[in-house]
C-alpha cells in the first residue's frame, strides 16, 4: 500500500531508551500523527549517543525515506550531540543560528545564556527553525531531516507546529473488528483469502489476552476507505461463519 | 563503555507499532533484562512486515552485533513472515522442525493442527527451539539470531527461558540522583567535567516535568560499580554547590 504516499523514518536518539531507564513515549505519538497526515512511518531506529552511529544512520535513512524525524539529544548537556552530528552528516558547518541565538539571548537574564545554552542555538548551516510552545530552544529542519526534542511534551509541541507545514498524502484509514475466544489459527486461512482480494490493504491479526477474555483483533489499513470498510465487512462475516460474535472496534481492556 | 561486553540489537517486526495502533511494550523489558545480563542493547529497529526489509535488516544487524533478538511475526496468520524471512536471510530451507511439529501435533485435537498452525512449526533448517510457558508454539534460535513472539507475555516467557542460556558480560550498573528546579543549562558545565573524569561511564542528563516539580535526573552507567558510585557522589556534590538539594534515585511522579 501507500505507493503514492511519502514515507517517514524516525530516529530515537539517546541511551535512555536502550538502557531501559525510559519507556519510549514518542514512537506511538509520531506514528499516529504521521499516519493522519498520510506520511506512513516505515521504520524506527533507536540509536545511542555515539557520534559516528548518529552520522551514519542519518545519512543512510535520509537517502532511503522522504522524511526523517529525530527525537532527543538537542539539550545543553554533554550527551546532547544530535545537532552537531546532523551537521556532520550533511557536511556543513555547525555554527550559531542567528535567529535562535537572538531569541535565546533575549529569553535569559544577562549572564545566564552560558556556553551550555549557546549549544542549543548552534545548528547546521542552512537549518530552519521548528518552534514550540514549551521551551525557548527550537528544533530545526535541514533537507528532509527534522530534528526535535526528546522530552515528549516538547516534541509534541514541535510536531504540532510542524504538521500543517508537511506535505502529506492520502490519509491512512484504519478499521478494526475483534472477537473473543477466536484463535488466530482458526481464522488464518479465511483471513489470507481476504488479504488476497484486497492487495492494496494491510490486513493484520493481533491476538490479545485480557481479563475480559482472550481473543483476536483484525485490522485493515489503507488509503481507500471503501476498500478498508469492505475488507472489515468480509472479516466480520468470516467471524460469524466461525461461530463467534464480531465486535466492531478495538477490544476494551 | 562496555568494551568487553557482548552487544545486542532488537528487531521489532510488525506494522502495528509503525501504525501507532500498538504501544510497544517489548523494548523496555528487553533493554532492562539484557542490561542485567551484561549484554547492552545498542540498537533497536522497528520494521514492517515486508519480506525484503526483514531479510536485509536481519543480515545487516547479525553481522554488526553479537546478539540479535526479534519480536513479532511468528504466529499463524498471513502477516506472520518472520520465520521464513530469517530462513531466507541465512540461505537455508524453511521446513518442518521435527520437535516443534511433534509437540504441536500432540497439543491440538485431531484435525485442529491445520495448515496455518503448521506454519508455526516450520522453521529455518538447523534452528533450536526457545520454549515458553504461555503457548505451545516455540520461538527459535539460529546462529546469533533469537526469534521470539511479539505478544509481550509470550515474549517475556521466552526470554525468561533464554536468559540463563545466554553468555553475558559484566552487569551494567546504574545509579541516579535528581534535583528539583535545576535547569540542565545550569548543571551542564560541571557535569561535562565529571564525564571527562569518568571516561568509561555513560553519564546522562534527563529533564523531567512532573506535577511535583520540574527538574533533572542525572544517571551514571557502567560495569564498574565503584566508578558509578564515585560519579554519582561527585554529581551529588555539584548539585549542592549549585544550591539545590540532591535527592537519590529516580524522581517519583
Amino acid at each position: 500500500m501507500n505507493g503514492k504516499n511519502p514515507t517517514a523514518c524516525l530516529l530515537v536518539i539517546g541511551n535512555e531508551v536502550l538502557s531501559g531507564r525510559t519507556q519510549d513515549a514518542n514512537i506511538r505519538f509520531l506514528a499516529t500523527g504521521l499516519g493522519e497526515l498520510g506520511i506512513p512511518l516505515r521504520e524506527v531506529r533507536v540509536i545511542p549517543d555515539v557520534p559516528q552511529t548518529i552520522i551514519d544512520t542519518v545519512n543512510e535513512v535520509r537517502a532511503k525515506f522522504d522524511y526523517v524525524f529525530t527525537t532527543g539529544g538537542i539539550g545543553p548537556t554533554h550527551d546532547d550531540i544530535t545537532s552537531e552530528c546532523v551537521a556532520a552528516a550533511f557536511g556543513v558547518p555547525w555554527e550559531p543560528h542567528p535567529e535562535a541565538w537572538a531569541r535565546m539571548e533575549r529569553a535569559y537574564k544577562p549572564g545566564d545564556f552560558n556556553a551550555a545554552r549557546q549549544r542549543m542555538a548552534t545548528m547546521p548551516r542552512g537549518a530552519s527553525l521548528i518552534d514550540n510552545a514549551m521551551s525557548v530552544a527550537p528544533g530545526f529542519q535541514i533537507g528532509n531531516v527534522y530534528v526535535m526534542a526528546g522530552v515528549p511534551r516538547v516534541m509534541q509541541s514541535m510536531f504540532e507546529w510542524l504538521a500543517p507545514r508537511l506535505q502529506g498524502g492520502a490519509k491512512i484509514q484504519q478499521r478494526a473488528v475483534h472477537a473473543i475466544a477466536l484463535p488466530e489459527g482458526v481464522i488464518a486461512e479465511g483471513l489470507s483469502a481476504i488479504q488476497r482480494r484486497y492487495p492494496d490493504l494491510d490486513i493484520g491479526s493481533y491476538p490479545f489476552y485480557r481479563p475480559t477474555g482472550n481473543g483476536v483483533t483484525l485490522v485493515a489499513k489503507g488509503t481507500d476507505l471503501v476498500s478498508v470498510e469492505g475488507a472489515i465487512a468480509e472479516i466480520t462475516t468470516l467471524i460469524t461463519q466461525l461461530g463467534r460474535t464480531p465486535i466492531p472496534g478495538e477490544p476494551v481492556a
